[in-house]
């Protein structure tokens, strides 16, 4: 059987490849990442679009191709259901799939004023107004989980599927210097942190600067 | 046990309650109707943000509350496995996934240049470039589906989630006039002679004028 294969851009710049990227690690999945190349047409595609494409990411495994974040996560769930990628529950698991629903179609306010630039760091960068109200959204979103579920990830004591699709938004939280209480600023620490998110933040600080170039067409 | 409610809006406008809606009618879910009033918040941030909200469509049965329209479908496809919502087979089921996710994220030049207005009719209408690269990909997509499934729906014998999430660039195909090969033509009729269709068409022809007011704005 071949191994699996997950299709990614950027890692410093791709959102959507991060969130399914980590679905696939946090499900334990065995795969090997292909890369497409700064100058591919999918690549800007993925970033301009800001969501999630036909091509960035897929998923190629046993002879099933996925694309699009949700449903790799919702596969992922299907072909390794002890990870608990999605919460045992079924009210949490409704919960979960509305939180990552939302962050799937919406925050494009979001999105566009702090696109994700893991290298980056902008201290006291000054956030326009319909942001605030999505970070707030986001905000309230994560509070309510943490609550309810106790920690110390969004559904409990494993990180899934609504952790790795609001990872991209810890990123720039950090970026983009927002201020955060407490609970937040834990919560964020306790993903960066995560083995996954340490080895992804080290590759896309050490992507070649010629992807770059791209954002200057931003 | 309460009886279901599916909180929706305009159903001359609202897109995203259409999709919500047929996917309880499609599931066979018993369900009561709650209708956002026209000059709540919630019905114009629905169809301003051109995504799913919150409020709109959100579902609540048995004590859980979903909102989010996969979410919806997700949750319905479990109560309701019976249905189909989702096809039996796990390759066509993560080929469903992926072009609803597509949907759900994404055609915001197709939202955005042909919101959805049961009601009217505008022969000849001129499609700007943007959107027509996104019909192009939905004619794709749809035909792909009904070559490999058999129709008459895009997953089979029964319309099911991929039918809802569709149903309303269904509405827009005819609204502004859209030229479309025979086979798509066929299913566009196909979907609007479901009898939960025609009731949809038929209220949403009803509707009052004042929710008409809002379309200045948009």
């Amino acid at each position: 059987m071949a191994k699996a294969q997950l299709t990614i851009s950027s890692k410093n710049y791709g959102a959507w490849a991060l969130r399914g990227w980590l679905m696939c690690r946090f499900a334990g999945l065995d795969f090997t990442e292909h890369v497409i190349p700064p100058d591919d047409p999918a690549m800007k595609a993925e970033m301009l679009l800001l969501s999630s494409s036909m091509l960035v990411p897929s998923l190629q495994h046993n002879g099933i191709k996925v694309w699009d974040t949700l449903a790799i996560g919702e596969y992922l769930h299907e072909v390794k259901p002890r990870a608990g990628l999605l919460p045992a529950d079924q009210k949490a698991r409704a919960h979960c799939r509305a939180i990552c629903g939302e962050m799937h179609s919406g925050f494009s306010a979001l999105r566009s004023a702090l696109p994700m630039n893991i290298k980056a760091h902008f201290p006291g960068f000054k956030v326009w107004s319909r942001a605030v109200a999505d970070i707030e959204r986001v905000v309230a979103i994560w509070k309510e989980c943490l609550v309810a579920h106790g920690g110390p990830y969004l559904f409990g004591k494993t990180p899934g599927l609504a952790d790795a699709m609001y990872a991209p938004v810890v990123t720039r939280f950090l970026t983009y210097d927002v201020a955060l209480e407490p609970v937040c600023a834990a919560y964020c620490q306790r993903i960066m942190a995560l083995p996954a998110m340490v080895e992804w933040v080290t590759a896309a600080r050490e992507e070649p600067e010629e992807i770059d170039e791209l954002d200057a067409e931003f």
